[in-house]
């Protein structure tokens, strides 16, 4: 008899539980109970349950799934192993925005001081980026002098004067997530829609907002490339919060095509900064708007009796960017101080008369990762400057020729492989395309 | 955008293999080729790919299975990690056999001396038990002075010889497979058809075999339960073997009723002497004898001319009992010295008059491992004394009251948990049972 005699060396002794009889019975199927998954994930986060445990339960997750009991088990363990901040002081109603990732997804910048302006208060906690879609914060750092990290008192002043606060999630909530996305990061599990839920929502939930929208991106770009699969994440993720007691809607928006006009750290932060002087390109704005909207209808801010301001309107008054100016100094921002300009430029020229079809969400964002705007690994930095501008996105005329993208970073060694991802990123044809929508659903 | 972007940092400079690209291929169900496993497996080894990315990889070929090339370069690579032995000095034809485990099953303490008693060698190199089925060479070292670990030379030495050595697998011979093994115990990982299979078959191609035998066991007190998933670990480890150049077959054999008439080191040792002498019980010896034939079919030493003694005939010869003295001799064992005695006993007394028409595997096994025959954990000593001596067995007539299962221990505190496993244990029968086949299959 060799040693591949049947694991019931965990059939001895009865401990309250036996990690290894949790990993087999996820493996076979089975959806945990609320104190076998809450003992999981306190004794992982301890060091009682070993990475290569944890790592072998997560990839029988990403095969099995979680049932919607268990998910909530799951997410509230997460919640529990760290700090909820109580938000329930302030006189405004809070209401946060999430969104999946995008290329050129500057979304946040625009939004958070927009609703502000609106009359609620926006909580806007982020994380920084991985890999080919941008990070919030990333993007904030590009100003001079703001800094993301605030105590959660100093974080509910901001809220409280401003209305509007965008700075780092604090160690202290969901600590078992970030432990459980850094092992997931390294052992191929981070494509699950229950642990991707999770993990967006067990944040969300502990930084003690009341409302929630989720903008959940569908194509190239974007993590979830399929509407179906899309639509699932977010009605997992609307299911989680409501039942946390946060009221919760997702709108699914595309992302074959970047957003805007730019990706890049300091370049996105130009381009919100002109959209909320009234200056936007037409996707930012339309994709802002709708979910300002839906943020303000959620905790009571819109429509109705007609007394309230229409979000469009709040963006072109220039109400949003007077926030907006307030939130950056709040944080030791310079509003006015010039972004870190890159030392070197490229161009690519468009391919062809006629107009631009495709404009590839991914092939621009690894091109921008590449030059130096994103990470490929967490404890990297990324450049200020480095990034992308294009002159004209799908549906727009183009000439032989003439510039299409421009290139930015702080290292001439960075070109030949972002270029290269350029390489097929653009289709030029002599008809418009059929325009497509930006908002695809909205799950409530 | 929070941390939870596409895993897309390894999409970044490319290494010759990045390991979480590999996991995410499994994950999705690819087969790898050879050059990724080759890289896997000696990375592994070698420390450049951790735990928790291995078990992650492990889980997904549980979930995913492994095509049959990928399985001879995942098998490949475990020889591959360790050294390669040479049995081809010997003048008679080597022949090994590997059983899948059971309880009671000391066949190859009585099948080696056999075969080697017919004109074959046979290198049985073996491991110890871990969990409710015994190991073998547990059960020889209950033995006073016997000694299960040989050097390369020294173990040849005593094949040519004696003709058969029961000894450890050194060190050297597929150290992967040793580190998966143990990392495969802690996550869940074990129960998977291509991982079992790759275990014991790297370490029987490593051990320089020309022909092996496998005795896949099928029932209650086996790793295997139904006969579907027994067959396909057979047939997997048949086409292993045979594409790797070990002429390889298997026989199916029934295990829901455990072997003979004891399970425990010594009591087996002390059963197998019995046997080796001519009084052995019949399912013991039907089952030995069956694996001798095949054994002896596959390398050319039997039938045909009619000028080879049978199996049965040799082993009620004595032969094989001399065999069994000087293999035991070789490695500093006294075939003479009494064997350890426990210092405590209990009786199960039979339920009822009738027939014994059932008497659970997996239930004696757990009972005799709590009683200390079995380890737990790979550190823990087993007691040689420890075990079952059963005075029936399925089909024989049994009085009510009359003892039926002796329990040896050297702690009296062990009884009460090994009594309850054999709570359920037993079934008694107005009428015979139908009598069942003890080999239900041979494949080849």
């Amino acid at each position: 008899m060799s040693a591949d005699a049947p694991g019931s060396g965990h059939g001895g002794p009865a401990a309250s539980h036996d990690v290894v009889d949790l990993i087999r019975a996820k493996r076979d199927g089975a959806a945990l109970p609320a104190d076998a998954v809450a003992w999981l994930i306190d004794a992982y986060t301890h060091g009682r349950v070993a990475d290569e445990q944890m790592s072998a339960y997560l990839m029988a997750v990403v095969w099995r799934g979680m049932a919607s009991d268990e998910l909530d088990h799951w997410t509230s363990a997460m919640i529990a192993s760290g700090e909820r901040l109580d938000l329930s002081g302030l006189t405004r109603p809070t209401v946060d925005k999430h969104s999946t990732g995008g290329v050129g997804d500057k979304v946040s910048l625009v939004l958070a001081p927009l609703v502000a302006a609106c009359g609620a208060a926006v909580p806007q906690l982020s994380g920084r980026g991985l890999g080919h879609t941008g990070g919030t914060l990333d993007k904030m750092e590009a100003i001079p002098g703001w800094r993301a990290d605030l105590d959660p008192d100093t974080m509910r002043a901001v809220l409280a004067d401003v209305g509007a606060v965008i700075c780092a999630a604090g160690p202290g909530l969901a600590p078992a997530d970030r432990r459980l996305y850094a092992l997931r990061d390294v052992t191929g599990t981070v494509e699950s829609i229950p642990l991707i839920a999770s993990s967006i929502m067990s944040k969300k939930i502990a930084e003690g907002t009341s409302a929630l929208v989720l903008d959940v991106k569908v194509g190239t770009g974007a993590f979830m490339t399929s509407l179906a699969d899309a639509r699932e994440l977010a009605r997992t993720m609307v299911g989680l919060g409501t039942r946390a007691g946060v009221r919760t809607e997702a709108l699914l928006t595309a992302m074959d095509t970047p957003l805007g006009r730019t990706a890049g750290n300091g370049p996105e932060v130009t381009e919100a900064v002109e959209t909320l002087r009234g200056a936007g390109p037409p996707d930012l704005v339309e994709v802002t708007v709708a979910l300002a909207r839906v943020m303000l209808d959620i905790v009571g801010l819109s429509g109705g009796s007609g007394a309230r301001p229409d979000p469009a309107e709040v963006l072109a008054s220039g109400a949003a960017y007077d926030v907006w100016r307030a939130m950056v100094a709040a944080q030791g921002g310079d509003p006015d101080a010039p972004l870190p300009s890159a030392a070197f430029t490229r161009t690519v020229p468009a391919p062809a008369d006629g107009y631009l079809s495709r404009l590839d969400a991914r092939a621009l964002g690894i091109a921008a990762w590449r030059l130096g705007a994103g990470r490929a690994r967490k404890e990297d930095p990324v450049s200020a400057a480095a990034g992308l501008r294009w002159h004209a996105t799908v549906g727009e005329q183009v000439q032989a020729g003439a510039p299409l993208i421009e290139l930015y970073s702080d290292d001439e060694a960075t070109f030949p492989r972002a270029l290269a991802a350029l390489a097929d990123a653009v289709s030029v044809t002599d008809e418009p395309p059929a325009p497509t929508p930006l908002v695809l659903d909205h799950i409530r």
